[in-house]
């Protein structure tokens, strides 16, 4: 993308989709193939999905995040009930109210620290249970890798895991770039849901590469219910499933997963090391997956606008977030840097 | 599709995504894109809907008909309004209760014939008008072509319109197949559409050989809300919406629209003349794009299954659904129609 | 009601509370007592209901009937669910969009005569069942005595509970009138609720003399789900509800409810005897509780407006509602009769 | 209630009907009525309000304060909205999660000081207008008087009604007990709500002294909709309205309003004058209207509990709410204070 486009570091959603991926699209698109998921490409999905999370799970797809999110959630949670999640959630801070609007619960926000969510602030607000008149905890969701880009360790994860189990939650986890925190952790898939714990998965595939798509995995079939109904009337069910299956086979019936993550983890490894080396330049937050998040003068940041993309995260600090996308060259994050190195330094000089 | 592959005539999702469209999907998979719909292929598409349905349009791109139908008319419809419908209309038998659980509004069903809402029907069923303990009329939906592929002529519109207009309901089309309907009535889009007083159209897009993505247009801009947030939170915004503008430009900046409908409309009069010839098969409904509804021995269907998709759609009069797909070929109708004649041939002598 | 006011044919909602209901308001106003049903009174009421009921019951109280059948209803549909009743429901016509507003789900009308389901129409719509894009069959519901004034006999109410038994549906009751139903059947109000198969019954205390409050009764325990929590957010549920109770203990400690369902239906039996012999009246439905239903030049109906409060049903076939109301007194029948022979007669030599 | 009867400090709800609302009801049933609103108590009730809040008024009566702040707040908030209102507001900790469930929109909660909204904080939540991931700022509520009992004076109105101005916000006040807010700041009720910008009250009755019913006033015609259809499918919409508003119309024809509030206000301070002589007893919040809030040896809280209602409002500072009802007596508050200066006396030996 070094032509004459600009530089993305923006989004994985302003990046296209992974060439490995695309050739899937163009393989599946021979011949017919049942409609709404009972085609041969979902069934070999969940096959592939079951030997990475196991066999006593179930699937669904959907097409954006926002709908996985919210399906998956709203597959247990009932209107009287409380959702708890971070201040700055993906499902509170930008997915409009759809969780109201589709579930009709509560959502609670709780204070985190570099977008993990803090499990006192979590057991403070589990109160009033039985109280009719009070929203009664249901589901504690979070989101792995934060907003932030930062993860839950295994331990983490348990001292949540605990407090949901005490409490009879049942524990979603927004895992949007879930490929990511498993890298970064140097466990399974399985290790990181299943294993730790998990009722629920969002399992991203758009930021990831993919054209669209998401997956919605249950694991504790307890809890399991009439999802195959709440899929369809979430307006989620798509009429040619098979292009979305064949992406997630595509994605992890070998190591596509794991390159694409390891990938982009590295390079924003070496971007943040690259930035680091610049005077004046702060790291906001741990970078541990994909996601960098530095302060910038804001003067700065309007002349690499012009030739990158990239968001303002928080105004009022100066917070800049820097997006490493499955298809990020090292090219780009030295151009880039040597722009901002440039920038900065005429800077400092004035 | 005729190596070792089942004929499809079940339906139009069964199909895979016309070559046209695949290739735009790989060509828009080139640098970076802004999200969201933020992004030049959208702005692309939007002018290119503008040059077909006039300058003076709101378009909303979504993932899937039941998301664009739900979508438009609950963007005008609030929680105490009624809609009307077909008894036999999609949003009725084929959404789940998404209309409910979506907009929260009534449906009713009104009588048709050969798909089409009976005028009469329609005006016996508003009543109560400003009683509180009543729904009160706000929409009225229209398939078009319908549900058994016939469709609503220019005069026939007029006459549903009229009611429209004297009863202050907007008129919103599902038109999954929209296409088919413009070439069957050798009118352009606009003049079926805007001109004919359409306020909010339904435009399928997956159903004519897309890989995913419906518009949904709105032309009356009196009526025009605060459609993009209500986009956001029904979670029909797609992350990556170049990849829906891009099907979009590829299927409506040429005539591959008209194309694929011409060849879907006249492939089914073919099949029609075809079945017509053979003995004891019996038309249903008139045949005026590309769906052919036809009674059949149930043993014979279940002979035809083994090589063949298509759908009982109503069991107790033995009546059955064949479809044209965009990518249906000629040899397919001729290997399909060979075969029953021998069956039906067989059935006979029997 | 004979001086200047007008006499009341229109509605039970348009006479006042009965003496006895009253007076249990004034003593239940002494003293504190904890509000939202925790309270003696309500445990008081449900104690009694009981005695009425069976002992495995679970009661909650709400304000009016539209509360009642939405919260009762809601409690075990689900959003992707469909409910059947009448096409001239009360739910249906008469409860605005409140079913798809509060529970979200599919209502889909049955044909009925006299008001009463037709057990044909509804297992002919009992269909896809497992079929994600269809509305899933849950709950029938049936007004017992029907919006018509009939009552289904326990044979009647058998046929249907065994549909429902059958397609594993969820039997509810629209009682609004309940209490004239177990009068016309003499029957026990257990004998035609639990004892035939009823899963949730809406008892209906305004229009049986209550100024307000409504109870909605589960007698199948194993469908009993978080009531509790779903009434309050349906915000039916009272802060002082001791009012309510004390209402319903006044109704069924001892006789009350069912002297009030003797004295309606009764008199409406009288008025129908009297109506008869007047020429050219004719009954439009059999008389069987406290409605009557006859057709009426309209000029005669304009007149009778002038002094007597009562409802056109069905104005293209000159259809009037006469409904008896727990304070109707014989005088009024006797004015309101007289005058109409006079009008007639009147009519007759024009 | 000194007999053999508990005191009530816990609520107003636990109180009953003020004698002179009890002598209206029983006035008011005479006659029949038409219903839902239709009848000439309630013209003269939506009269009365008018010469208290001003000729340009939309009013509604709903059963209890839940269904008022819902139905009023839901009247001009859409899916995609955000209501703004303190951490403490009622509706957001006591309405289970019924403005979710009802009107499907996000409610953010804003700090607050003695109840009070803290006007910097709800400013910098304002935050990603037209942004359409981000709910969008519609509603501000405040509670007057607040959930601990202060009041927001003019001054403090106008603050909290500019920042609504500049953002477009419409101002919701929820005044389940607003008589008390009025005689506390010495006002008329129009000054503390049409002429300090107020768009829609909840004006409460329950809590005053009725037996049931609020009133919801909107105040700005210019947000006027179809609140009727709303009120009717919110399932608020009273079969006998007379009751409610023969009891609006008791309590505003003359000073009774007044009468009560200067009762409860004077009467909670004289309470508090008695307790602050007690040592070791703590205020918790400025005591302005009906509402003490005191710190207390739970042991004692306990001992007191035998013979007085009165709830702990936070376990962790040993916070208890003293509330002073319509009903409550003079002696009441010496006999409560005596014993609680003997517990405290003998826990001061301990």
């Amino acid at each position: 993308m070094l032509n004459n486009e600009k530089i993305n570091f923006a989004s994985e959603n302003y990046a296209g989709v992974h060439d490995q991926i695309m050739n899937a699209l163009i393989e599946a698109n021979t011949g017919a193939a049942p409609s709404y998921g009972n085609d041969q490409y979902t069934k070999d999905a969940i096959a592939t999905l079951k030997t990475h999370f196991g066999q006593d799970i179930d699937v669904y797809f959907t097409f954006n995040g926002t709908g996985a999110n919210n399906f998956g959630i709203g597959s247990v949670a009932s209107k009287y009930h409380a959702v708890f999640c971070t201040d700055v959630a993906h499902l509170y801070v930008d997915e409009s109210a759809a969780p109201e609007a589709f579930i009709g619960c509560r959502i609670y926000p709780v204070n985190s620290v570099d977008g993990k969510m803090i499990p006192q602030e979590l057991e403070s607000k589990l109160k009033r249970i039985g109280d009719v008149h009070h929203p009664q905890p249901k589901v504690v969701t979070l989101t792995q890798p934060t907003e932030y880009g930062t993860v839950y360790t295994l331990d983490e994860l348990k001292v949540i895991k605990d407090i949901c189990t005490k409490n009879d939650l049942v524990l979603h986890v927004d895992g949007a770039r879930f490929f990511c925190a498993a890298v970064y952790l140097n466990k399974s898939l399985k290790q990181i849901s299943a294993d730790a714990g998990v009722d629920i998965l969002t399992l991203g595939g758009t930021k990831s590469g993919m054209m669209f798509g998401e997956a919605v995995i249950f694991f504790n079939q307890a809890i399991a219910g009439a999802h195959k109904f709440d899929l369809k009337r979430s307006m989620q069910l798509a009429s040619k499933n098979r292009f979305i299956a064949a992406q997630f086979k595509a994605m992890l019936a070998g190591d596509l997963w794991k390159n694409i993550a390891e990938h982009t983890n590295m390079l924003a490894k070496n971007l943040k090391d690259t930035l680091l080396a610049i005077p004046s330049i702060e790291l906001t937050h741990p970078v541990e997956t994909n996601a960098v998040f530095i302060t910038l003068p804001k003067s700065v940041y309007e002349q690499l606008q012009q030739f990158t993309y990239f968001y303002c995260w928080n105004e009022d600090k100066n917070e800049y977030r820097l997006i490493v996308s499955p298809n990020t060259m090292v090219a780009e994050i030295t151009v880039f840097t040597e722009k901002l190195k440039l920038l900065m330094g005429e800077k400092n000089r004035a």
